[in-house]
């Protein structure tokens, strides 16, 4: 009989698997880990999708999620054809790699057709989704300061690859929170050659976006999640916009019913219901600006944050040894063990009370 | 500018995507044409997710599954370890080609490595998998009644391969119904050295099971969906029972959260209530007796099922003739464009009215 490991290819094998922020289920705990928004869904949404809770849960939903890719069509000023709904954006990113990018066995060590490339720090998961699909990976640093490196910087360093067949590009930046502008997205789209996913979770919380920019480039995507700022996580919902070729040659690669009916159901009613969630973005930015001079003045570095969640460097003792003193006080926050970002701590803006209640636990750690 | 096609890789431009079955929202069809179950969930199901409608939805779900892995793993006498929850059993499947099958340019075109297998006819997803995956295939055919050749059979025939990386049995058989007994899968599993995933989606209209082997052997691992028999294809719930170290590669390599909240709690609540589900399999098996009764006078030719649905060969015009004509009248079933099942089609079993409205139809089809 042979080890149940001869059974799994070499590349899973040795693969390490994504670490997510903890779900735990602790009474009183403040949960500020994993940018989940403070607020519930409108009681609209909660109202329809109990109205879809019937007998249809024994049938197979819209298999192409045709009638949220519809309004989603109307809300962008695009077609269903430029649409495509995922089970979160994290499946569609998963996809992304699967479609435009050769597993790296198949060319030579240097082809950028087996290359997925993104700046650090961003989206933990994408290196993730790289390796498991078996692609090289270009990892090119940030400026000091979370800025996009233009073209012509980018060129002078040569590290970046302008050929690389997939790049992502979280926009506004996570974990840093900075923002970009479209003007200078648009010029890094322009310089490269192979896809590019900007990748929009947060950018509700922002003036600008760039969805402009899908519409106009054959090789742009934008993706956005109905997770954060929607308050949807629990129910899967994300989608990309993109050019109807890239578009159809991931509908052709996903599960045949990839995104679950109260999902879409609740997708649906969330944009029949906009301006409640406009209003708890302001809430949000509003907690975001006053955490963020309140942790100054005890002498945490902040960095400026366009998002839903702000990127602090602690004073006193070491990042990790803070996330540990907060848990002890039930307060749950988010550190990352990679080298670029190991000295900071990454909060997300939770109600009035709640960041209120990490100022007076901050102040209690450092006194 | 390049071309958008250019972006994508060669093999997924090749692709044809899978073809499911029909879901028209139109008022007074009778849909019996992708394996619903005719009954809804259990009202204490339907009560306990809108139950969970509430705040949480802005939380992320257990990633994964935790609760409901538990549940299981107490059904089957087994541990949670055993036990991996997807997006359908649909996701699973695919994750299954990823972890376990090298696409196929990686080695020789010979490599068994390389090689995803299965019967004919079977699910017809299992083909769509493997060339998403860069996978060969190798389907071989069931016996012209639909039975498992046996590992002599199957030797002398020459064309099996007993050193598959993944081979793919359908039990009960779809499309055609066929059951199978515990015994001659295990001499199949026994014979295999990769992976065999049985695939019991329709297991609970049949009175055997092979849960046993997916416990017993290193390399067997038993496919369950809650969509067919418990009434929740709507929130995408399916789940793999198998030796915890193949369930960790396909954890390693699934998306985060990869099974949405409602779906999960869906689930849990129908393990609370399975006695309301084993009454309507009962009315299910008692409509597929009937339904075959009738439509065997009426001189269709009906292979007997084990499953919520039968293949029958219709008398007079071509199956796909028949199946326009049912349309006609608002009956929807399936048709499958595969020489090996072309003069078939396959209906789902409704509800007493809905399958003596079938009969009617076909008698006046017929006369």
């Amino acid at each position: 009989m042979k080890n149940s490991q001869s059974f799994i290819r070499p590349l899973v094998r040795e693969l390490h698997p994504y670490v997510y922020g903890e779900q735990p289920k602790i009474k009183g705990l403040i949960k500020l880990n994993t940018n989940e928004n403070p607020y519930p869904p409108s009681p609209k949404v909660l109202a329809a999708v109990k109205a879809a809770v019937d007998g249809r849960l024994r049938l197979y939903p819209s298999p192409t999620a045709q009638p949220l890719r519809e309004k989603l069509a109307e809300l962008h000023g695009c077609h269903a054809d430029n649409l495509i709904v995922g089970n979160g954006s994290d499946e569609l990113l998963a996809l992304a790699t699967r479609a435009f990018v050769e597993p790296s066995s198949k060319f030579k060590v240097q082809s950028s057709k087996s290359l997925v490339q993104y700046f650090t720090p961003s989206y933990s998961l994408y290196p993730v989704l790289a390796d498991i699909h078996g692609a090289r990976k270009n990892p090119v640093p940030l400026k000091p300061d979370f800025s996009l490196p233009s073209p012509a910087e980018l060129k002078r360093a040569g590290v970046w690859k302008f050929g690389a067949a997939l790049t992502y590009v979280t926009t506004p930046n996570a974990p840093s929170g900075r923002g970009y502008k479209m003007s200078e997205l648009e010029k890094l789209c322009v310089a490269q050659t192979g896809v590019v996913i900007l990748d929009e979770a947060y950018v509700d919380f922002e003036e600008e976006n760039a969805m402009k920019l899908a519409l106009k480039y054959p090789h742009v995507i934008v993706a956005r999640t109905f997770s954060k700022a929607y308050s949807l996580c629990f129910q899967r919902v994300g989608y990309f916009v993109g050019h109807p070729e890239l578009i159809a040659a991931l509908h052709k690669i996903r599960d045949s019913y990839n995104v679950n009916g109260l999902g879409q159901a609740a997708a649906v009613a969330t944009l029949n219901n906009l301006p409640y969630y406009r209003a708890n973005f302001k809430r949000i930015i509003a907690a975001r600006e006053w955490l963020s001079r309140e942790l100054t003045k005890l002498d945490f570095r902040v960095f400026p944050s366009r998002t839903n969640f702000i990127l602090v460097r602690p004073p006193r003792f070491a990042a990790h040894e803070w996330q540990h003193r907060l848990r002890e006080r039930k307060i749950l926050v988010r550190w990352f063990n990679f080298p670029e970002v190991k000295n900071y701590l990454r909060i997300t803006i939770g109600t009035p009370p709640e960041v209120e209640a990490l100022v007076k636990a901050a102040r209690r750690i450092i006194c």
